[in-house]
C-alpha cells in the first residue's frame, strides 16, 4: 500500500515560488546573473573571521561548543548593544534583545509567537518574499501597503491599521529587499506616532541600514522610539550581520518589548534550542576586534560603485522604457517597465527572454502579497563588477527589443 | 496606555517549565548536578575543531561564510551519508537527508509539516521535554505510551495506534533522554512492522546512538528498515552531532521520504534559510578528517566509567529506596523512588530537599505528556567525575533520610 504522508493544514497556504523554478535556469554558463540576493562574497573579511574564530576557540572554547542559552551568547549580545549605539539605538542593554539564527528566525519566532490563522498583518507592497511565505505558514492574512520612492506611504498605511486593526504591521524602511526604498525621516516619525495613535504592534527588519553609499540614512525606528513615548513598547527591531560580515555565520537579532522576547525565547528553545555558539562566539570576538567599520567602508564603497555603475546603464540603455529610483544604499535597483513606445511591460516575461541574452534577474511580482505589479523588476548590483554590469545591461536592452 | 501585546493562541497550550525554576538554584556555589543533559565540555575535541574551521576557511572561504543551500551543504551531506553508512544505514544517499540546526529543529520542522491542531501524537512516556513542547506548540494532542527497561512496550503501543490513528508515533529508541532505555531488537522490528501494517509514519529521534559503553546495540529503526518492506516509507530518522562532537555546531540531520524533505525543505527555508554554512563547513572538515572515531571511543569511555560509578553509588548508597536499569549508554540514569520502608516517593519533593543537600537532579513528572510517575527521577553522570559522583550520591541520599 503506497502512504501518503498526512502534512499539515497550515503548508495549503503556501505555494512553492516562481522564483526558485528561474533560479534553476541560472546554472547556464556565461550568464549575468543580476538575480541573487547575495552578498559578494569576494568582499567577505576571511582574514578577520578566522582570527576570530581562532580567538574563541583559545579563549572560551567551551562557550563556544557547548550548549548555550537560549536568549543568545552573552558576550555577543553586549557586543550587538554596543553596535547598535554606534547607529543611534544608544539606550539598548543586552537584555533587551535576543540572538537568532539570521533575522529570517527572527520573523519565525515573530510570526509563531503572534500570528493566530486568520490574524491580518500589514505588510508593503512589494516586501521580503520569505516574509509573506513565513507569515503565510502561520495563517496570516496579508494586506499590503504602496510604497512610493520615500518607502510605504504613510497616509495609505494608516487608513490601513484604522481599517483592518492588524496583528502587526512588518517594514523594511531602509533599502528594503527588493524595493531599495529609504523610508524618509518625517515618515519614520509619523510611523512611531501611529503606533502609539492605533495600539499597533510595528515590526521593522533593518538587514540593509549600514549598506549606505553616501549619507547616512536616517536614524532606524528603534533609534527614533526615544522620541516618541509610547513606540518603544509596541516596536521590534531586526537586525542582521548576514549582509555586512557573513550570512554563513546565521547571526541576527531581535530588540523587542520584554515580555514579547520572553515568549519568542521559549519558542526559540523549541525551534532550535540556540543558535550556533560556534557561530556566535566568532562574532562577538570579531566585533570585540573593531574590525567592524573598515569593513563596513569597504562594502559600502563597492556596492556603491556598482549601485553608480547600474544605475547610468539602466538609463542609458533603456531611456525610458524603464523607470526607477536610483538606490541610496542596500544591494538593489527596483525598476518598473513602463511600456512607452508599445515595449513589453511584462517582467516576467522579460525575465524569460533576458535569460536567452544571457542575463538574469527576478520579476517583481512576486514579491507582492496582493495586487501584483507585473511591470516590476529586481536587479542586484551586489556581485557583478561594474564591466559585467554594463554588459549584462547592455544584453537586458536586447531583450526588451527583441 | 499600556500595551499589551496580542499574543497567538498557540501560547496557550505550552506551560513554563517547572525545570526552569529548579535550574535558578543551580548556582549555589559548591552544588553538584547530576541535572543538565549536556555533554562534558571539556571531552570536546577543540584542536580537531580548529584544524577542520581552518580548513574550512582555507579550502573553501565562499562556501563556509556565504548564503547556501536550505537542504544543507553539500559535502556535509555526503559525511554524514557516509557516518550513518558507518552505523549501518548503507543505502543512504546524501539527497535522503537534510540539515537542521540541532535535532531540536528537525522536531521543529516535524510539527511545523505534519500537525494541525487537534491532531494526535504518540510520544513515549516518559519523552524528551522539548519534544513535548515542540508539538503542543503545533496544537499536537500527545498519548503516551509505557516505557519499561526494554524500551517502548510495543503491545501498548499497538492498541494506543489503532485506537487513536495518530499523525505519528515519536520514539527515542536508543538511550532516549530521559528514560535511558534500549529498546530491545526484537521491538524495533515489531514497531517498523506495526508502521506499515497500520499505515502510519514513525520518528526516531537518534542523538544517543552512538554513545554505548559495552556491545553496540542493536541497528536504528532506519538501518534495520531495509528489511521490513514498505517501512522506509513510513519513517522518519534524526540524528546529530550535538552529543557526540559538539553541540555549539548545532548541526543535526534528518532523514526522511521525499515528498516530506521537500515540505521541511521549504518550511525551513522561512525558519532560519539555511543551517550555519560555517559551522557545517566545519562539520564536513571534521567528518572528513576521519577524527570521529577515536573521539566516539574516548566519549564512550568515559561515559561509561561515569555510569558505572553512578550505578554501583545508587545501589550502594540509596539501596532499596530506589530502583533503576543501569543504562547501556546515554548521558541519564533514569530512576524510580520506591517508597520502601514509608521513605520520600516524591520526585519533586526530593529535588527541592537535595539542592539544600548540596546536590541537583531533574524530577521525571515533567517528562510525561500524561500521567506523570511523580515518584520518578533524571539523573546525568555526564558531567560530574567519579569521586564527585560518589560524594553527590552520599549527599542524596542524605537528602532522602532528611
Amino acid at each position: 500500500m503506497p502512504f501518503d504522508i498526512p502534512f499539515a493544514d497550515r503548508l495549503n497556504n503556501v505555494e512553492t515560488s516562481a522564483i526558485r523554478e528561474l533560479f534553476k535556469l541560472l546554472g547556464k554558463p556565461g550568464i549575468i546573473s543580476f538575480a541573487g540576493g547575495f552578498p559578494d562574497s569576494t568582499l567577505f573579511d576571511v582574514d578577520g573571521i578566522r582570527e576570530a574564530v581562532n580567538a574563541a576557540l583559545t579563549e572560551e572554547a567551551g562557550g563556544a561548543l557547548q550548549y548555550g542559552a537560549t536568549e543568545g551568547y552573552g558576550p555577543l549580545r553586549e557586543q550587538i548593544a554596543a553596535f547598535m549605539a554606534t547607529k543611534g539605538a544608544s539606550a539598548l542593554s543586552p537584555d533587551d534583545l535576543i540572538v537568532t539564527t539570521g533575522s529570517q528566525q527572527a520573523l519565525d519566532l515573530i510570526g509563531k509567537t503572534l500570528i493566530s490563522p486568520g490574524d491580518k498583518v500589514i505588510v508593503e507592497g512589494p516586501t521580503f518574499l520569505a516574509t509573506i511565505q513565513c507569515f503565510k505558514l502561520y495563517g496570516a492574512e496579508l494586506i499590503t501597503a504602496p510604497v512610493d520612492g520615500d518607502g510605504v506611504r504613510t497616509d495609505a498605511l494608516e487608513a490601513l491599521i484604522a481599517e483592518h486593526k492588524p496583528k502587526f504591521v512588518y517594514l523594511i524602511p531602509t533599502f528594503g529587499n527588493p524595493s531599495g526604498a529609504l523610508l524618509s525621516a518625517e515618515r519614520r516619525r509619523s510611523v512611531l506616532e501611529m503606533a502609539v495613535r492605533h495600539n499597533t504592534l510595528i515590526v521593522e527588519d533593518d538587514p540593509y541600514g549600514d549598506l549606505y553609499f553616501g549619507e547616512a540614512p536616517p536614524p532606524s525606528l528603534l533609534a527614533l522610539s526615544d522620541a516618541v513615548p509610547g513606540s518603544r513598547e509596541r516596536l521590534v527591531h531586526c537586525g542582521s550581520l548576514s549582509k555586512v560580515l557573513s550570512p554563513g555565520l546565521r547571526v541576527g537579532w531581535m530588540v523587542a518589548p520584554a515580555a514579547l522576547l520572553a515568549k519568542a525565547t521559549m519558542c526559540k528553545q523549541f525551534s532550535d534550542a540556540h543558535t550556533s555558539t560556534f557561530a556566535q562566539a566568532t562574532a562577538a570576538q570579531y566585533l570585540k576586534a573593531g574590525r567592524m567599520p573598515a569593513t563596513l567602508a569597504k562594502v559600502r564603497a563597492v556596492y556603491a560603485e556598482r549601485a553608480a555603475c547600474m544605475g547610468a546603464a539602466l538609463r542609458r540603455e533603456l531611456c525610458d522604457a524603464i523607470d526607477f529610483v536610483q538606490p541610496q544604499g542596500g544591494l538593489f535597483v527596483w525598476a518598473r517597465l513602463t511600456g512607452s513606445g508599445g515595449r513589453l511591460a511584462d517582467g516576467g516575461e522579460l525575465a524569460r527572454r533576458a535569460i536567452d541574452q544571457g542575463v538574469a534577474f527576478v520579476p517583481g511580482a512576486p514579491f507582492f502579497a496582493r495586487q501584483a505589479d507585473a511591470a516590476t523588476l529586481r536587479l542586484s548590483f551586489a556581485t557583478v563588477g561594474p564591466e559585467r554590469i554594463e554588459e549584462g545591461v547592455r544584453r537586458l536592452a536586447k531583450a526588451l527589443q527583441g
